[in-house]
């Protein structure tokens, strides 16, 4: 096990990024989620389904917000792993868990299944993007993503 | 959307200050949790409530003990946002999502309703302090605080 | 109070450590869990259960793994508190809340009991190693470690 040390600059900036980008999406702000992802950008769905680009990203999204009419959705992040270099200092491969919890207008909570989710983000005009993200559903039996990095 | 960038140090200083807070709410230490918050702190419930002051904290928190006589309760955060300056390096912004969760004593767990919360901090003798706070209930269709940083 | 501040560094080392030992105990690697303690390494449990060393840990959590025959579990941790020093700059205290999520093969999820851990990490040929582990479970009425740090 040979591990990278993550410096507290880069922690906090991969940690500011995912808490705008849920923020976007939390928000329902369908073009404000696509635009931090790179304009290439993929997502490689739990159930399989591809998604490239930000164009289909939206409307995937579009197709999807009237699931959404009666509750507020929010995006928990846990245990980041994060591992900088690859091409130069400006890609960062993140890994992380997600718990998704939905409030109703009582205040009733209820919890999506558990997720562990591979992203590839990279720095562009100072800034981070993400340029590919695969969904792992946690399912029994299957560590899933757990040992990727 | 210009983001400034927060330094790690910020951000385990905000953080920290964070978990020492909360431990303080969550163990029901009135007095210690009012000491979080400069003199004229200014906090600002979700029901439009609005408490001023060290000593009406203290009252308000107080008043409030019984209901948690059979649940230990833990306040989850998560994505936070923080920015800083203003006035000086010795302000900082930050809003951030919060999960309550109770336990009562045979282990079962419940939840109260997602919030999203801004809070101004002041620096003052070198430490932080929580100046004001404003809670908002996260309620279908409304992104509240979602876009404010 | 005092607090000593922790450096931006520390607090993403420690970090990136819970998130590679929490990977393995959730992907069920037992002896990759295990090798993220010392050799002498100590668990108390919140039954008051004592582990001490890596073989008894492997032991206990090989005959404890039928239980997640079914479903994935997943540690979430917050309001970490770090605290520096003590034996050399090698040495560090923390304390956390965890959240423990099971999901099902149908994805439905469910919540241990919360609890508040505190551990004493090494650093041992530049990477940390837990050296102890007192998990306290939170019960009402009783702040458990909420006041250690």
């Amino acid at each position: 096990m040979v591990r990278q040390q993550v410096t507290g600059d880069l922690y906090a900036e991969v940690q500011s990024f995912y808490a705008w980008q849920m923020r976007r999406v939390d928000a329902l702000d369908v073009e404000g989620f696509a635009a931090t992802f790179t304009d290439d950008g993929v997502v490689v769905h739990a159930d399989g389904h591809r998604q490239a680009g930000r164009e289909e990203m939206v409307a995937g999204m579009r197709a999807r917000l009237p699931r959404y009419k009666d509750v507020a959705v929010r995006h928990w992040f846990g245990h980041l792993l994060i591992e900088a270099g690859g091409a130069g200092e400006d890609t960062v491969r993140v890994s992380y868990y997600t718990l998704v919890t939905q409030v109703d207008g009582e205040g009733k909570v209820s919890f999506q299944p558990t997720f562990t989710v591979e992203d590839v983000l990279v720095r562009v005009d100072g800034r981070l993007l993400t340029r590919s993200r695969v969904i792992h559903r946690d399912v029994p039996g299957r560590p899933g993503a757990a040992a990727v990095l």
